[in-house]
Order: structure tokens, then C-alpha cells, then sequence
């Protein structure tokens, strides 16, 4: 079932509207990615769709403060420290001796911009009607929307979509001032210098993205986190590998650890660790998860109820316990992914338009560390939690011509394939280019290819989709050695 | 059916001898990407396989001269200059201000000397038996090594593959003296300096992939071809999409136009078309095709020819005219491409070895143009040709959030698309990481799957794969606009 074509071929099936006018079919809250997705879907569907955004700016933050911001600085410190080239040239060749905060932005704001230029453009194009202000339930079907100025109004929609988004998850007894002590909405827009050394507390996503563009810019950096482990969703060979890597650019971590107080000093500020420990820095990066943004809406007044963290409960079509109101996007909590965000915005809609959309595939997941994460489909640890039997098929890049060229000499590719008809199970990948490469293998997995049809495939030469080959026949040789003896 | 098992699972069907006794069951002859898979291929089956390299260094021109160096070479050029970085940060950020040969050669010597040990370590692990020295046949069956010490020794085998490989075919009137006029092998071996003016006579793969690096170190370049186009293999709005750019970048293009003399002089060469027109450079690039190097096989002894251009004709199995012997590689002509020639190499010794392989799948092709050229399939031109109804979904990099991050605003990817059953019928991608990307699309095509299956999948964001979301919306909307109406 696709839901994506032109209005005009998709079926226009009214619901009964127990005899009330609504404003709008789907009334949308927020205008992240999943908003964005949803009010479009809706749209594309013949409904009349509605979007409420809060900020001055469309897209969220995804757009504004996250993920766009983040990974276009994050391009400028790979080429303007020369990171990835390292290896080859030295230090001499960096392009900027001295890089500063301006360096690092002077992309950003046009790459924004131009973000929220294609969001407005999209939403209006679908002819999605825009709504200015901030929303708050009025009753199941009603919301308030407070404009800056002032003035309130009421819109009425048959099904209603809560995509809120996300903010930083306040520390308990440190305050973020924006100046030493910055959290993950604040540090890409208030951090006027790069520290000479800083502590990043939670091991997070996003902790670990900040604490490896920090790290390439030369800052010493101290991850501190209560928990054992750091990123327990991916393969923990990749993360093993990748803390490896940030070990060598001298991160140092704090694991189980957890920071008892933060007090501001004379050109920074000393943390100290519940077991005594004590870190100065000059910087302080409070990255210890996000919370749904729901405070201001009023869900009470829907019938609805957050959790401890802000977070709104859904089942699999991602409704609410509220039966015509959805929730999509960071407000419903893991994995908090633009592009996951998006998927569910879309299915939500679609499910409110009274189309049964399932998620098809399995979503892949991408982190912008340095070195990069892409992985889709299940972990070792899942698989063998659930007696799933595999075996594994590696490629390093250091044994790619690629690899070499690019003198990315850590970076790997690990297939997981059933060891019962030579399907991929996971695809895992670090190193330069991870994020796009997992995509090779996603394709092989949403279309049921086997690790034999990876053997056959011919790729250009050089390139890193070699992995792929040279994975799939270490694996293909692993199953053939059992096969052999079994 | 696979062939890539390790030597114990594999059927050792012998063929009968005749009663003679051979030395070898395949002699390969040529240690390039053919010879290496073809001699590989034949031992994983279990067969006495033997290679023979004239050469000092393993590898061939793949290896030693051609695709690493060159494309080492490349991955300097980008870096140094910041070439793609240009757009966001003016000329002030490149590496180094005055970049000479030495920066651009300081990865290659490691590179290729890694290169040159994976395949050694490869064939030996393989219990491939190599021969050094330079091979001619002496009969069908017997072919005579000679040493570079001077000595001799005759080899038996029941099957040959000749991959021999090719070499620069040498322009008529003008004399290749690797100071002021260079050839494909010898501009990497010999060029001293960067010219700030060169003419490239030829406008193949490897003359496009030159005039690129030279264009983006500041090069005033021209490019002069008899023909009146350039790749005609590709696509035409991707070529004529490249020329523009290249031309952005100062190329001058002369088709239609041949070089009838080149006269040194003093700082360089005056380069005379039939023109008329005269053109002075400090260098002059001859990459007039390559042919192939058969000239000292003494093929005649094995009841072979080449062509004109140093050719081996063979068959669909590439079988030659002489039932056992089998030619694969740039030996055989056109496409000329590593991953091809090593396809090539390891189907022939397969069918060599009595196993029916095949091409199972379109292979793709790279071209390491500035920018980049990935494509696999047909072109818009060969299905109009043969009355395929398709239509085009194109997604332009400016669009996507990697493309404005990586300042890359001039890459695009074009899907087309089987108007009958949404299956690709080609992929073209021009641009940044475009010769990995296309693989992407390999994979839907070898798969079988759709464009609808496309647009259902989520990618990561930022990444380049998500161009292939939005090329296939673009072309399942014009689909559907079509369906609509008829």
C-alpha cells in the first residue's frame, strides 16, 4: 500500500462527524519532522490539515537547534581540523591553526535558513494551513492557540496529532547558564569559544556526537554517565570500537559515575563526582536526555496524561489512550531520530485518515559521532538473546582500496546473517560514511536478499560498498566451514 | 548457483587430458583485476592454478599506474584545494597555497605498495602458483616464460585465461617524452610539476578523470576530441550536466576537432588542430584510448589474433576463437573498468573450470570524474531506442539536507523508472559519493524491487541515500499523473 499519491487519486472517505463542524480533519502540534510528515500525509489525502507551531520558525528542533545545526558544524570541524586526513598529512596541513566559534558557524545559518524555507514551502505547497502560536488543549477536540502577541483563539479538529517535540532534560541541582554550564538546545547557540577542556554528563546520542566534534577540535574531554554502558541499543562491538577511537583522541570516560554538584569558577567550573572525584573544565555539557514538551498543552484537559518525563504513551498506530488523538515524533520518547520521527508522523496520519499503514521495514538508525554510526536491524545481543542462530561477516575498511585512499583505517562493516537461508539480520557500520552505507544493506533486507546475492554483486571499484562483498563472503565462508563439518 | 566456497566444498570435476600431462590446470596470464579473480576462482575449485606477471610489482595497471594512484591522487586534490568546500568558504581556506606534486604523491607510494601486498597475500592464500616473467605462447597448450634474468622455462596447462591487460595507445605524429608530452602511464609516474596549462587530447574516462584533477588545482585545461561527444555510454544529462560544471571550473571543450601536431617549446609545447587552431600549454595529455597489450604473446602460436587496437575477440563465456583459451580484462576492450575486468576474470576461469557462470546482474560503473559519475542500468537514449516506456524521478543534492551541508549543490540522481511495473530500469548519480551511492540502487534493481518500495523506506538524515525518496516520489507522481488522465 503507498499513500503517496496526488491528491486527486487518493479515496476521500468522510467519517461521520456526530453532527459537528470541525475547523479542520487533522489538527497538527508541532512542526518537526513528524509534524511536518503528518499534517503532508493528511493533506495529500484530501483532508483539510492544519499545523500549530509555537516558535517563530518552522521545523522544530530538528531544524533550528539539533540535528541540522549540529551536523553542519560538524562537517566544518572535520574539514577545517583536516580529522579524517590525519593520518595521511599530520597536523601541519590543518586548514585553520586557530578555529574559533565563527569558523565553525559560517555554514550553519544559511543551511538553516534553507532548512526552513523547504519545511514552509512543503507544508504550504500540500496546502496544510499554518497556525501561529502556542496550542493547549481546551477539551478532546479543542485547542487554544496563544500568538505571541497575545491574542487566543479556538480551532476545532476531528483527530488531532501531538507532535510536540523535545526539550533538555533540566539537571537536578545545577543550573544552566548558558555560559559555563550549557545544555543541548543552548550550547549550538550560545558557546562563544571551544574549551580547552570539558565534561560532557549522559552518554547519550547526543553527548557522544558533542564530545567527538570536541574532541577532533583539540578539547580535552571527560563523558560522565551513572549508567554501565553507553549507547545499549547498538552492537556493542561498534561501540566498543568507537569508544576505542574517541580513547585515542583522549576522551576519557566516567561510566557509572554521576555528578553530584557543578560549581562555577574563575574561567570555568569544577564538577564533582558522586565518588569524590573531582573534574575542572572549562566547559560544562549537560547533554542527560531530552523530555517531551508537553507542559504547556493542557493534555488533562484532552483526557490525556504524560509521564514523569513529559512523554505521551502509544500503542502501535501510535493513538493515544484518547482514541482520535496521535502522538509521533520525541514527544513519544525513543529513539528520538529526525528521520524515525518523520516515518511515525506519517503513519500516524495515516492511520487518523483511516488507512491502515504499518511500519513496513525496520528503520535504520544513523549517529554523527566521529567516527560515525549506521546500523538497521537487530544486534548480536538481540539475536542471541532470542536464539535467532547467525553468523557474523566483517569487512574493515583498511582492507578496502577506499579505505585506504581515505586513509580511514578504523572503519568497519558487520553483517549478521541467518545462518538458516542466508538472510541479513543487522547490518552494522562505523567509520567514514557509515550513516549512507548502511543503506546497501537495508535495501538487501527490505527485499529478502541473501548474503550470497551480496557474493555475486559487483561494485565499483574503489569504493566502501566493497565492504559489503568482502563481509558477505567471510560470512558465506563461516557458513560453508559448518556446513562442512555439520 | 555461487561459486565462493572454500576449495573442500567445491565438485573437482576433472576433464579428461587427452593423455597429456599438463603443469597446470589454468594458466593465467596478467596479474590485474581479471588474472587475480580468474587464477582465485579457479583454485577455490580446487584447480592447479598458476599466474604469470612480467612485472615486478603485482597488480597491474590497476594497481601500479592506473585506477589507485590516480584516484589517490584525487582524494589530494579535493583535500588540498578544499575543492568542494569552495562554496562555503572562498578560496582562503584551502590547505596549502601553493600545492606541488610531492602533497598530491605523499598517500600514493603507500597506498599502491598496500595495494600491490593484498594481492600478493590474496594469490597466496589461495595456493595460486606465481610465475615471473614475460609470457608468449608456444603452442595452444605450452607457453614460454621468459625471466627478466634472461632465462627461460616452457609451462603446460589444459586451459588459459589471457588477462593481459592494456597500455596507452601511442598517438601517431607525436612523440610521448614524459617531459612535455605524457601518456596515461607516465603522467603519474613522470609529471614533475603542475602545469598551468594543459591540452588533454581524448576525452575518454581517463581524460575527463585528469582534465577534472588539473581544472580543481587551477589548471587552465582543453580538452580536444575527434568525436563529437564525450561518455557516450552515459547518460546524456549527466554528461552534459558534468561538462557544466567542468566548464565552471575554466575547461575548455574542443569536440569534433583533432590534434595534427604538437611542437615543443621552450616552457612547454604548441598544440596545432586540423583546424587550425593553435593552442600553447605548458603539458600535453595523451589519453587517445589504451590498447590492448598483446603485441609479445606471439598469440599466432595458440592460432589467436588481436585487432587493429591489440584486441582478443571472445564470446559471451569469454571463450577466444581456440575453445580453451579465454581472454578477460582491458585484453578484451571496452568497458575497461576494475570491478568489470575482475567480473570478467573470475566468469571466465568459472566457464574455464566447467561451471556454467553468468553476469547475474547489470554491472555498474564509476567514473572518477570532479564531480563523480555512478550509474547502472540503461540510459534515457537506449530505452527510447528500444521502445521501453519509463519514466524519469530526479532528486537534486541543493534539496537534501547532506547536500547543503556538504556544500555539494550541483549533485543529482535520476531514477529510471518502468512505466509498466515501477521496477528501475537504470540509476544515474552525478555528484559527491556518487559512484558508492548508485550501489543502492543496484541493489533494487538486482532485487527486483520497485520505486514504490523506495519511497516507503526511511533513510537517515541527514544522508545522500535520501535522494533516492525523493527521486522516486518525483517519479511515482508523474506516474500516477499519467495513470490519472489515461
Amino acid at each position: 500500500m503507498t499513500t503517496h499519491g496526488p491528491a486527486r487519486s487518493a479515496t476521500l472517505r468522510q467519517e461521520p462527524h456526530d453532527g459537528v463542524d470541525f475547523d479542520f480533519d487533522l489538527l497538527v502540534i508541532g512542526s518537526g519532522p513528524a509534524g511536518q510528515k503528518a499534517a503532508i500525509q493528511a493533506a495529500k489525502l484530501g483532508r483539510r490539515a492544519a499545523l500549530i507551531e509555537r516558535r517563530r520558525h518552522l521545523g522544530g528542533v530538528s531544524v533550528n537547534t539539533g540535528t541540522i545545526p549540529s551536523k553542519t558544524i560538524r562537517e566544518a570541524v572535520l574539514y577545517l581540523t583536516g580529522f579524517t586526513q590525519r593520518g595521511i598529512y599530520g597536523q601541519d596541513y590543518r586548514v585553520k591553526e586557530e578555529i574559533d566559534i565563527p569558523d565553525l558557524a559560517v555554514r550553519t545559518r544559511a543551511v538553516v535558513e534553507r532548512e526552513r524555507h523547504v519545511v514552509r514551502d512543503q507544508l504550504l505547497r500540500n496546502h496544510v494551513t499554518l497556525l501561529d502560536g502556542a496550542a493547549s488543549f481546551v477539551d478532546p477536540h479543542t485547542v487554544a492557540i496563544t500568538e505571541r502577541g497575545g491574542g487566543e483563539r479556538h480551532v476545532r479538529a476531528e483527530r488531532i496529532v501531538i507532535s510536540s517535540g523535545s526539550e533538555p532534560s533540566a539537571p537536578a541541582d545545577v543550573e544552566v547558564d548558558d555560559r559555563t554550564v550549557f545544555d543541548s538546545d543552548g550550547i549550538v547557540l550560545h558557546l562563544d569559544r571551544i574549551p580547552r577542556t570539558l565534561v560532557v554528563v549522559g552518554a547519550g546520542v547526543i553527548g557522544v556526537e558533542f564530545a567527538s566534534m570536541f574532541a577532533a577540535l583539540g578539547t580535552k574531554v571527560t563523558i560522565v554517565d551513572g549508567r554501565p554502558e553507553m549507547l545499549d541499543f547498538c552492537d556493542r562491538e561498534i561501540v566498543e570500537a568507537l569508544r576505542f577511537h574517541l580513547r585515542e583522541v583522549g576522551v576519557v570516560f566516567r561510566f557509572g559515575e554521576v555528578v553530584k554538584a557543578v560549581e562555577p569558577k574563575e574561567g570555568g567550573a569544577l564538577a564533582t563526582l558522586e565518588s569524590g572525584k573531582q573534574i575542572a573544565a572549562e566547559s560544562v555539557f549537560y547533554s542527560a536526555g531530552r523530555q517531551g514538551a508537553t507542559e504547556a498543552l493542557r493534555l488533562e484537559n484532552a483526557g490525556l496524561e504524560a509521564d514523569a518525563r513529559g512523554r505521551i504513551a502509544v500503542g502501535p498506530d501510535y493513538r493515544t489512550a484518547v482514541d482520535h488523538i496521535y502522538a509521533a515524533g520525541d514527544v513519544i520518547g525513543f529513539p528520538m531520530l529526525a528521520s524515525t520521527s518523520a516515518e511515525q508522523g506519517r503513519l500516524a496520519a495515516a492511520h487518523a485518515c483511516g488507512i491502515e499503514a504499518r511500519p513496513v521495514h525496520d528503520l535504520p538508525f544513523g549517529i554523527y559521532s566521529i567516527p560515525e554510526i549506521g546500523f538497521i536491524g537487530r544486534t548480536e545481543d538481540e539475536l542471541t538473546a532470542a536464539a535467532v542462530p547467525y553468523e557474523v561477516g566483517v569487512s574493515y575498511y583498511r582492507e578496502l582500496a577506499r579505505g585506504q585512499i581515505l586513509g580511514d583505517t578504523h572503519g568497519l562493516l558487520k553483517l549478521l546473517v541467518s545462518s538458516d537461508d542466508h538472510t541479513l539480520l543487522g547490518v552494522h557500520a562505523l567509520g567514514a560514511n557509515a550513516t549512507d552505507l548502511v543503506h546497501v544493506g537495508q535495501v538487501v533486507m527490505g527485499l529478502g536478499g541473501t548474503v550470497d546475492f551480496l557474493v555475486e554483486t559487483v561494485f565499483n571499484y574503489p569504493t566502501l560498498a566493497e565492504a559489503y562483498k568482502v563481509a558477505a563472503l567471510d560470512a558465506l565462508n563461516k557458513l560453508s566451514a559448518v556446513t562442512t563439518l555439520a
